[in-house]
């Protein structure tokens, strides 16, 4: 029987991975992605893996919080959580998360919580033999179904070779790309990023996704780039195209009002962002469909809470995903496949990267038909690749790049550009 | 490392113990109180315990999800509720809880699910050596307030002699009960169960216990005996003197509107007593303070749910009792001192049952200063006294009785009982 599992040790590695420049409404993405790697390290010589932002204010408060759990039993989730909370008393700041202004009331807390409770979860696995899915409730799927997420890109970023995924400005552009992700992942439902051309270009896009892909359902997220009345109109006319119309505006009251008026359902990751927001959202109506993300919800367990609130107020469930590593990858794994209720196939970014920057030794998560394989090893089923890591972190280093700024760098190279909220 | 823990035998055994003549709304106590024990065994050999209600159709409905959950893994709790809910697939009954018309909307699903899954709590506890504490994210007290909980009673069931207790029928008789009950046990928090005189001397009751008790929280819970004039006048005259009052009224909108006009928290095990139930409780504004119950709340896992909804949704925690034994105090006792947002003490009916005719080996729960230690032996902490298993379910099969009803046995002693409500 293991005995406790205090933590006795933590690094926090920050680690940059090439990124290509894909667009999106508050700018594009730098050739570089950020990530903090978090490892817990027990007194009795097991490690657990986390995966979080690796922002500069993200970066320092995870430093603080990691000298603090120090000691705390991995079982401890809720003394984790304690000092955690503890460790940032006097911090009011907000954000700093890397999600360049596109999630920016969550909680802070949850965000420093979110990797260390899935490196204790890790750790419960190793120490029991059991894959964290079974810390979960148990895996209700054995595989776990991702979407094909498409972006808008330039062919390379500026001053660069093409890169091999080239550009997709226009509809033909989009639904090239997703003829080759799709063919090359096996992908069985389609997300496009908009808000980055005007909304008729977009609608456009979706429509000859449509033709391309009957029957694939599709979603579109302009992260809150439309009016309402721009939303409303958009919604009408993708009626019976879209399986949920995400963000289209900002706003508990503006998404609620959209609601009212088209047809399909509405989806969330920036309205409801915490658990603080749920109570007012819930009762304006805004959306049926809530994107969790366990890196800024608080980690897997306060997830399942999620889970249980959308559950219990007639919500559905998807995931949402922002640029990541396999850690990431089998923490969302794990989650989505103990949630009954997450139905829709879960967001990921994780074509955009190559996989040979990834920090976990390869092969534990494949993908086959658009879905990932549970992984049913002890824990996340995921093994640290030391020099992946290093040579990741030097990268970041070398990078230059200490906090996302999709904003800043679409300045460098189009000094016109403004970042205008509502955009159309 | 335990392997795989799957469920190969489960027992469901009925068993009384005797009971006192408590009065409530809705009649009186029988000489016995049925509970059903569940204990579960696994393919390596371990068992597990769970206790719920003993009515016949909840029986049934247990002896049918025993057969159902043969084979499920005792970790895959997911698993375990989708085979209780197929055992009960074309079960369009509700109730048969044994809580004698008080409880009478609750899931029965969950309600039957919860005596499994507190064992195979258990069984994960013994399985790994972490106590259900652990299991449930870390106890966050060593030690669970409970609160004295008061009844009305007669001197002895009619025809026997008078009991230990004796008689409690007016503001004397409760501070006599209190005074004993809180010396021999050490409680900090007294309930009163009302609803059996009417207002104004239940008001009088609370009254002397203020003046008995100076700074001990007060509640008092009626069972929706009054209407809501009724409840609001008392509400208004108990001022300052209770902590909460507990269900004074029936229903959602009934209780919303006496929290409107009443100056102290509402509290509810009656109109919030599922799931479904929270969303229009909610947004009625029904309560302040929700108890919660594991028993049909369906289980540790899902009571914490429950308070992860009470903590998003601003509403406070507290806990529900019905008549218990040993199985039941311990798995209220982990799940309470794992629950961070329940602060209140919580309801018991312990100190009203005979000690030796518990089913579980003694020594592993007791109180003091009236809290019961966590246990911190793995799993619920409690072994099972197959002795005591056999003597008590003799005397189920002695006791002639097979459903709970209060109202029936206070008929046979007055024929012009009868069940009103509201009554004032």
């Amino acid at each position: 029987m293991p005995t406790a599992q205090r933590i006795s040790t933590v690094a926090v590695t920050p680690v940059a991975f090439r990124d290509l420049p894909l667009l999106n409404t508050v700018g594009v993405h730098e050739p570089f992605a950020i990530r903090a790697i978090v490892e817990v390290r027990t007194d009795e010589g097991l490690y657990g893996l986390g995966e979080t932002y690796g922002d500069t204010e993200h970066l320092n408060r995870l430093r603080r919080a990691a000298q603090r759990i120090t000691g705390t039993d991995v079982w401890d989730l809720n003394g984790l959580a304690r000092e955690v909370r503890v460790s940032l008393e006097g911090d009011t700041g907000t954000g700093g998360h890397g999600m360049a202004g596109m999630v920016t009331n969550s909680s802070t807390a949850d965000a420093v919580l979110s990797p260390f409770e899935v490196a204790c979860l890790d750790i419960q696995g190793k120490a029991t033999g059991l894959p964290v899915s079974s810390l979960l409730g148990g895996a209700v799927r054995d595989r776990v179904d991702y979407s094909a997420y498409l972006f808008y890109k330039w062919a390379g970023h500026p001053g660069a070779e093409p890169d091999e995924w080239g550009a997709a400005l226009d509809p033909d552009g989009l639904v090239a790309q997703a003829r080759r992700m799709v063919g090359e992942y096996g992908f069985s439902a389609i997300k496009v990023k908009g808000g980055v051309f005007e909304p008729d270009a977009e609608i456009a896009a979706i429509k000859a996704l449509a033709a391309e892909f009957p029957g694939v359902p599709l979603r579109l997220d302009p992260n809150a780039a439309w009016t309402v009345d721009t939303s409303i109109r958009v919604g009408q006319e993708l009626d019976g195209i879209l399986e949920y119309l995400e963000d289209p505006t900002e706003g508990i009251e503006g998404m609620a009002e959209v609601a009212r008026k088209v047809p399909m359902p509405l989806a969330t990751n920036m309205c409801m962002v915490s658990f603080a927001d749920l109570e007012p959202g819930i009762r304006a109506g805004s959306v049926s469909v809530v994107l969790s993300d366990h890196h800024f919800w608080g980690g897997l367990q306060r997830s399942r809470l999620l889970a249980g609130i959308c559950d219990t107020f007639g919500m559905k469930l998807s995931m949402h995903s922002n640029s990541h590593l396999g850690i990431s990858l089998a923490a969302m794994t794990h989650l989505a496949s103990a949630t009954p209720n997450l139905t829709y196939a879960c967001d990921t970014h994780w074509p955009w990267k190559d996989a040979s920057e990834d920090v976990v030794v390869p092969g534990a998560l494949t993908f086959s038909d658009g879905a990932v394989v549970v992984p049913t090893t002890p824990g996340l089923g995921v093994e640290l690749d030391r020099d992946r890591l290093g040579a990741q972190h030097e990268q970041y280093l070398r990078s230059g790049i200490t906090d996302r700024d999709d904003t800043g760098y679409m300045k460098t190279i189009d000094p016109s550009y403004e970042l205008v909220k509502p955009r159309w």
